[in-house]
């Protein structure tokens, strides 16, 4: 069973990634954030100026090549993003097939090809004032940047990315997930995946 | 199990509420419209100025006491409304108790007291574009009224009342179904009602 779980940055995407999929031994969860392209070809200086909330920014080709493993039976190497330096590191991810393969990030339901893998396509609505302080929380707290230049990317990138190319996507949803996870829906959904293992 | 369906006018809520359930012998569906206030004691000329988009417009204590009774095992008279002539007809619907009651209405999330009842609350989302031509089919084609006098009423107190009133409810609900209903949701949620019967 393949699941997409998409939304805006900071609406929760995780969280209802693990949550529905509580109890299911062998989920495999693939952030679509392990997905970036490598841009070591990229100067440094041009690393920087990528545009990484749009679509362009991810290498669908392999997202869809490692799908295709996966429901054959193949386990796959998933490759990890240094997001510091926008490179693909050395190490990749073993991942093996699962009952249940969770594809999870902001553009999980944007690529028609990536769709058509998916039995169900989540989309996670959460108020956008909610996400930003989300993203605040992690970028600035936990990962000690900026909080005017947090502020200036939201504004000139994250948010018209959103609503350009992530927020459009939330018409392929089976459903959209308000507010994060309510336990109604959380339970519900994780009815159904259990069922389908 | 006590299910609401809430949404905009033309959203699709009555065919959400018959799909999934289904191959659900007892359901009960209770329509919100049922539940208008009766307006015998105003004038004719009154009765047209009364906002029937607005809260105020439902007899939500007999909302609530009829789902106290269907909870409880006894059956009730739902009332029948008159559109025409905004009040209740003299005729009732015998409701027997059943496994699955739903609710359904465009501010069937709305009442906090209504909601405690609830096991599952839905709302139907679907664009305003849609939504208009389908009250416009509905009013025109079939009940026979005039375009100009729909499109005026639309404007005037049904668009201003959905952004008020019915809108904000959708942050009750559990899940949000968008654009009427796919299969997949419906799929789900009919296995989750027919488990819980």
């Amino acid at each position: 069973m393949f699941i997409g779980i998409a939304g805006g940055s900071g609406a929760g995407k995780t969280t209802v990634a693990s949550r529905i999929t509580e109890g299911v031994s062998d989920v495999r969860v693939l952030p679509l954030d392990n997905y970036y392209r490598d841009r070591s070809m990229l100067s440094p200086e041009e690393r920087v100026r990528v545009n990484y909330d749009h679509p362009d920014a991810f290498d669908w080709p392999l997202v869809r090549d490692h799908l295709d493993a996966l429901e054959d039976g193949e386990a796959i190497e998933m490759p990890q993003y240094d997001f510091e330096n926008h490179v693909r590191t050395d190490e990749t991810i073993d991942v093996q097939p699962g009952s249940v393969i969770v594809i999870e990030g902001i553009l999980a339901l944007y690529d028609d090809a990536v769709r058509e893998r998916l039995g169900l396509q989540l989309y996670v609505e959460t108020d956008a004032d909610v996400r930003v302080l989300r993203r605040i929380r992690r970028d600035v707290e936990e990962r000690d940047r900026d909080l005017s230049g947090v502020i200036d990317q939201y504004l000139s990138t994250v948010k018209p990315m959103h609503e350009r190319f992530v927020r459009p996507t939330k018409r392929h949803a089976d459903l959209i997930v308000p507010e994060g996870a309510n336990d109604t829906a959380v339970e519900l959904l994780r009815e159904r995946i259990q069922a389908a293992v």
